[in-house]
């Protein structure tokens, strides 16, 4: 392995959260210094090719990029082989850091938001560490304090949990445990789900938490159809009452929130 | 109660977060959308109106305010008298409310980056949802997702602590007991110190965790100075012992993170 460089490192870039809505100008979501630094990058680690190559579009139209989109090196995340134990060997995470330790700026990009918080990437940033790269952050959103912000929960305490089991006994008694962490330690916790499932783990949250527990959803926030509903588990119950059904989006990602009374 | 309003709503405002360091421009940090909406509102209700004052001169620099500055409209936050077992009742929330519930879009402001995450805001927010107002949030980082990202640790599971507790004995329980789940459950633990306390703060972290539970410390990230370093804890003892002591800025805040082996 090369010394470690002292001008290379790794750039974590937040992308736009409007995955799947209409785009916006870029510009209108990301701040003109991280569209400066995007534009300015030659080396590219990604979530996937394409959605980076729309991404650099959109940077493109606003603020021209530095080299043409065909001479940039754009890499895709490696992801763990299977049977590896869910890990990435080392040798693998330098070969993608190569043009880092090279003395490059290399930029970190996800599909939506910022990488590798509740989306991967933080091998690649444990690896750059690792080896002695700095590691830096420009300024962006991440959906989940977005959707926190915007439930009224407790945000000086939470957790974010990521996926909950989908055996329905299990989700059951892991969305109790929860619901009890919640009561003992003020803690809001935090769920995401694959979008169809949105409205049966919505459905599965009212029936399973007790009726004076708060529950918030949030869908597309900075997009212009955004919205955050945030109420009682008993106040979301009466509301399937009367409509029969809790309809959800089945394309749009969604934030579940709760704490107990 | 006046009925829901039907155009009024709250709006929460991200501010920069470069509290304490160089102020750079703000639409270095802040996106064209933010600033439009932010210099279009002419009802706020902030964390302190000194720094939302300075924050509305920043934006004015580089979006003029739709209003001048001293015509504008700013609540503080109310605050929880003392003995009221740590809440505001809602007549005081319904007080602050009126702009939004006759009609008016209020921001939510405040010190630094998104209002009611890891900073005052929850109630107020929680109250809108309770009084039928609409709640946006416009797109801003917060710090201690940026914090996440540049540390490499888990973000697909992760919990926000807040503050430890003082006192040292209770500390060490709190530290061990958030080590015990990181490692049962692969959840990445966040807390915060007050800015004098940092130094103090990461000497316990390093003689409580474990040798092989990885630490990291994030500081002013987004500012030019700004930070982060991720290792064993057994590399932060060697560091320590070679330098004699471990320096933390003591007026910066800063993010402490840890996930055990």
């Amino acid at each position: 392995m090369s010394a470690p460089s002292t001008t290379g490192r790794l750039v974590l870039v937040p992308n736009a959260l409007d995955l799947g809505a209409e785009p916006e100008p870029i510009d209108a979501i990301l701040s003109q210094q991280v569209l400066r630094r995007a534009a300015s990058l030659t080396h590219w680690v990604v979530e996937s090719a394409k959605t980076a190559r729309s991404f650099l579009k959109r940077v493109d139209a606003v603020h021209p990029l530095g080299q043409p989109l065909q001479a940039l090196d754009i890499q895709e995340l490696p992801r763990p082989r299977k049977g590896s134990g869910d890990t990435v060997p080392d040798a693998v995470w330098q070969a993608v850091l190569t043009p880092a330790l090279s003395g490059h700026e290399v930029g970190l990009l996800s599909d939506a938001g910022l990488p590798a918080v509740a989306d991967p990437g933080a091998g690649l940033v444990a690896a750059a560490h690792a080896h002695g790269l700095r590691v830096e952050v420009l300024a962006g959103a991440s959906s989940l304090t977005l959707a926190l912000a915007a439930s009224g929960l407790n945000g000086q305490r939470f957790a974010f949990e990521g996926y909950l089991p989908q055996a329905p006994a299990e989700r059951q008694a892991r969305v109790r445990e929860l619901e009890q962490r919640s009561r003992r330690e003020g803690q809001t916790q935090l769920v995401i789900e694959t979008p169809y499932r949105n409205e049966a783990l919505l459905q599965a949250l009212c029936q399973q938490l007790q009726p004076s527990t708060r529950l918030a959803v949030a869908c597309g926030l900075t997009s212009a159809g955004g919205w955050c509903e945030s109420k009682t588990v008993e106040a979301w119950r009466r509301q399937v009452q009367r409509a029969g059904r809790m309809p959800m989006p089945d394309k749009l990602p969604a934030v579940f929130m709760w704490l107990a009374a």
